[in-house]
């Protein structure tokens, strides 16, 4: 059983995977392993990951696991955290720890080996935000977990251990400790302005237009003031929500027309840039927040030429933001 | 002109390096490249580097900048932030900047160009935290500066962009969030608890023994109850002290000491293993704190397979660390 444990100092969490502990000799030095073959992400291969737990695309009267499919999520095979069980939180003398329980799923984000998320159809993209939003909903009935981490590591540089273009869910029962210092740092402004920062950040920027990348009638993204790497990336709904489930259709489908547009601009720019993104909304089964604002951070991944932290939280950037803009949006598409 | 600017909602504070702005075909996708031929850093080589701030080693009338030194400090040549300048704090609309005003400096560690920092004889070893001291002593003088960062990228993956031996030292106007958060932690302990975290951390794990590598008269090194990747290690002092440089010469000694074994027991588990360490202490000419304690934390940074962080401040580490101390202590040196 995986274990989650607690920094007294930080509060951070962690997770220890006790089960799949390594020996010293499993840890590679170089940075580069060439794949095999055999793709367990692709058609004909469903037999090969967990029964799936949401499908499109296959028509009716097919069985479950097999091919037809558009998007499949699936348990993880190697989960990081198991979802029997109880928490079981205990302490060791001043130290906290829990069980590794929660939930670990995969999207596949297409029946495509060779696809690129980047470059995938408007339709297809759709069904990533679609089944985002349709699992957070149906992980969230489950009152063990207080927060679904979204992510996507694209590249193996950002952390992919498979080319089949997927993302990730994590349901965990604990919050995120960037998660808390952004409520944190949100419930601040709002208590001394009584407005929402990122509603301000958003009306700057579309008022002064230098980080501004691209925007469309509901959603706007630009670069970061103050971004950690070269072409750091934000895409912000226009109006104020707390939350990613409350989007109708018509906004997931304006969502997936502007990610499209800001990651062909990213992929252009640099072809075959490795980047994370990462979706940051409410807790689950939290009301409303006045203070906090949904969004996507996009932050590649490049080389210890760009983008670097010290080790202390604090980074250095090469490019500021203004550049990166001007450079995204003279892409031509 | 360098800039410091500081995220709106997180607090958090980021370098651009205007000066230095790269364009999108600066970034490079692959992580090798081969280093050329010419070291800066080696004897012969010293009117390549700016002059030296601090020198150890050179025969009394020996002229400053010529071989035949044991250890040199220099200015960085790049410097990621500048030494001349006010730091002219201005708003723009919601956000915050300062001109990117700091001291830059390179730690040489030793004049050999293979050696390596973990088998540096006790001596060579010594003068490296020694320099350590007395360049925060020195930079601390300048009232524009509120902190100090020492850090270490050792191996191209963790960021060393030469291969000689060498650290770095950061002053800057602003403190790093880290140690902001580390800072707050920590006093909230003490206001609990009326005990310093750290002590009460070191007492446990000397108790316990599940988790501490080696230690002396003076120091402990452990593996952290929550650590982020396989092989994280924190160095303490045994007796309680905010304030890396109130230490004396019997105490770098030890320090030396402690060190050396540390670094050694992991580059024989894993030869070659790139890893950065970052010296965490008090903000400079801050009153002795009872809530916070000087340390140092040596994170290794190692492929996908180990230690990864989600962009979400969360991260899955493979190897329990009560595992890791066994496979370190056990090392034949």
């Amino acid at each position: 059983m995986p274990e989650l444990r607690k920094d007294p100092i930080l509060g951070r969490w962690i997770i220890i995977a006790m089960e799949r502990s390594k020996r010293p000799s499993d840890f590679v030095v170089d940075c580069h392993e060439s794949q095999g073959g055999f793709c367990p992400l692709c058609p004909e291969n469903e037999r090969t990951t967990p029964p799936e737990v949401l499908v499109y695309g296959r028509g009716y009267g097919m069985p479950p696991n097999s091919p037809g499919w558009q998007l499949r999520v699936v348990p993880n095979k190697y989960p990081a955290l198991v979802i029997e069980g109880e928490l079981d939180k205990q302490g060791e003398g001043l130290y906290d720890r829990m069980n590794g329980i929660g939930a670990h799923e995969v999207v596949i984000e297409s029946p495509d080996h060779a696809a690129s998320f980047s470059f995938l159809p408007h339709d297809q993209m759709l069904l990533t935000f679609r089944a985002f939003k349709e699992r957070i909903a149906d992980l969230s009935k489950d009152e063990r977990f207080t927060y679904v981490m979204v992510f996507k590591n694209n590249g193996k540089a950002a952390g992919a251990s498979l080319e089949h273009s997927h993302s990730q869910l994590v349901a965990l029962p604990v919050m995120p400790r960037m998660l808390v210092s952004e409520l944190e740092g949100s419930r601040q402004y709002y208590s001394y302005k009584d407005r929402c920062v990122f509603c301000d950040i958003i009306r700057q920027e579309v008022q002064q237009k230098v980080r501004l990348v691209c925007e469309n009638s509901r959603f706007v993204t630009l670069t970061p003031f103050a971004p950690r790497t070269p072409f750091e990336m934000w895409v912000l709904p226009k109006k104020h929500n707390s939350s990613y489930i409350e989007q109708d259709e018509a906004s997931l489908s304006d969502l997936a027309h502007i990610f499209s547009e800001t990651l062909r601009r990213l992929d252009t720019c640099i072809p075959g840039i490795p980047y994370n993104f990462i979706l940051h909304t409410q807790p689950l089964r939290s009301r409303p927040l006045e203070h906090y604002h949904w969004h996507f951070e996009i932050v590649p991944k490049l080389t210890s030429i760009a983008g670097f932290e010290w080790g202390t939280g604090f980074y250095i950037n090469p490019m500021p933001p203004e550049d990166a803009c001007r450079y995204l949006r003279d892409m031509q598409l």
